[in-house]
């Protein structure tokens, strides 16, 4: 059975840094499966990659390696990480990118990639290429975690935002933009299963229907629904919820109950 | 050798739900080849789907799967359906999507999937995960089509828009218009193989030249051809129809000849 | 092991195009790994697809097959090359795309496509679903480059710009820009690692400072580096050069050096 790699990068897919990366990888593991999770999160929006990452990785088979570049960072001496949980691996730049990993995997085994020997000729500015494909092709080919790099203790944990109640109102974020405009809040549906929504504020915009699924609502005319990764979310059934209520990631939400 | 499935969606390429698919796919049938059609059709656009996949499925291996996600109708009660004609399989909602593959082979087979032993736990919005990739998967992996769901006779057959004759002209539509902004007609090369064309008009604009290829037109121009499909279009050479002369699907075409 | 096809095109994703040649290839040679560089080109222009297909072929395992698709002249008479270096196969119309190759390679042998055997029937328009895909699967299904084609002495050669020192000065030109708006000059990194680099001009704009990696500038200035390519990049750290300081491809570029 092959072994699969998936890529989640913000490279976007003008220019051939993803088809670099596989090249990579090809010539150190030829029978490996490549699959794109996306790279079209916006440049070094760390958090969008993470949650982009959080609602898709568990749908793979045991062992896959999960290989996340989004990297303002390059060049400077932030760490490169390997971080191992009971069925899959995450290689990744230590920079908040793994949050949502190390928030539901408290006891994930993190390592730092150290071993050049592994990595092909480092440039300063596509460690893609040059660190974190090379790495992972390793990874597939048998090459164990412990001769990757070492134990790590110092990373960055990252931060996904707290949700607040108060009284019976929830105060969430907008954390995410999908490609619909559908806005993403950080409130989960077992926060909300067991009250009775009666409407959500946000941004000036009042939205009083609760949904099961998108055409529930008149066309063009704005929902909640929880979002097939679990989370709240805001739509406008045959429109974007974006560009009509003017929302972006960040953005507060107050979600009340009866 | 291995099986193939293609994906068609109108998920774009920002958010990780084609791989998400991919990762479902590969947990229940690792040896598969799994290849994009595309996924930037405008949101719920079957018919452009419809019209995508008409033209390019039967240049596949006999038995691929093609599994096509145009669903603005996800989580009501619209049907989910497997259709066999003599080469492939299709998987898709009962939504029009399937109408150019219905006018082709009135004879195939169609099932409704109602076996949610092959399903995952299913979402009100993301059945693309949840029900179409799981079954093209079990579908792959050799699990019968009768297995997967039963005979139906009740479903959407689509309609694709008549081409009407007047006189010595044809009235028809802009059904499609591809990434260089040709503007693709429901007219076909074989409507018009016996005849002398003259020029087509089209939103105020009158065309005067039908070439055999873009570049046999002065840059900038417009000219009409018989596209790679088959069909008739309006194009620009080295530039783009749809921008130039103001085109939009929907638009009628009176085509002329001598 | 597989043998392993790139496709490099200015197709875009909006439409099968892509798609279309890879149902093209595995129905010729099932086994195969098949690799997207790029397809976001911008349409029909040969010189960025050229330097994008510069950076990464060399990345690739031995003996894959490159198909480059940037075709403004399908359809007329251009021929179709096959040419074969030391390590690959690259497979594109005779029009300046593989203009790097020749470049690095003087002693490549090149061959006409014309075995229309291997074709499959031609259309006016898709020269790569018809010429380049098939003839790459044969390729890869074991057919001699010398049953594909014929030796090709009259062919593009195309041109790359040069790079001229006047004083203490380089005079170059931006050949490319990347996703993130980074501007590629045609200055490479060999022709400067001896002198001192004071500054920039273009389009008058003055760049003063000479990075290691983008994060090394305050977020917001611009800056200069040698890219992971090995080539001079007028960059804005955290933002797009060619937004913040009007740049395309053409513009001329003065380096001083103290």
């Amino acid at each position: 059975m092959h072994p699969v790699i998936t890529l989640l990068t913000d490279f976007g897919h003008q220019d051939p840094f993803v088809g670099t990366m596989k090249g990579v990888i090809l010539s150190i593991v030829p029978n490996v499966e490549i699959v794109d999770l996306t790279h079209q999160i916006s440049p070094g929006d760390v958090h969008a990659g993470a949650f982009a990452l959080h609602t898709c990785y568990h749908y793979f088979p045991e062992n896959t390696i999960h290989v996340i570049v989004i990297d303002p960072g390059v060049g400077s001496n932030r760490q490169a990480l390997l971080v191992k949980t009971e069925r899959y691996y995450f290689i990744a730049p230590d920079n908040s990118v793994l949050e949502w990993i190390f928030h539901e995997h408290p006891d994930a085994q993190v390592y730092c990639l150290n071993r050049p020997e592994y990595f092909l000729e480092v440039s300063h500015t596509f460690h893609g290429r040059d660190i974190f494909a090379p790495v992972a092709a390793h990874l597939a080919r048998g090459i164990q975690v412990d001769d990757l790099g070492e134990k790590c203790t110092q990373f960055i944990k990252g931060d996904l935002g707290t949700v607040k109640t108060l009284g019976k109102a929830l105060h969430g974020l907008i954390i995410y933009i999908d490609r619909f405009g559908n806005a993403v809040t950080n409130i989960h549906s077992s926060q909300i299963k067991d009250v009775s929504i009666t409407n959500a504020l946000i941004k000036g915009n009042r939205i009083d229907s609760f949904c099961s699924y998108y055409s529930e609502q008149t066309a063009g005319e704005s929902l909640m629904l929880v979002g097939s990764h679990g989370y709240l979310e805001i739509a406008v059934n045959r429109g974007s919820a974006q560009e009509n209520l003017g929302l972006q990631t960040g953005d507060q939400v107050v979600v009340h109950w009866a």
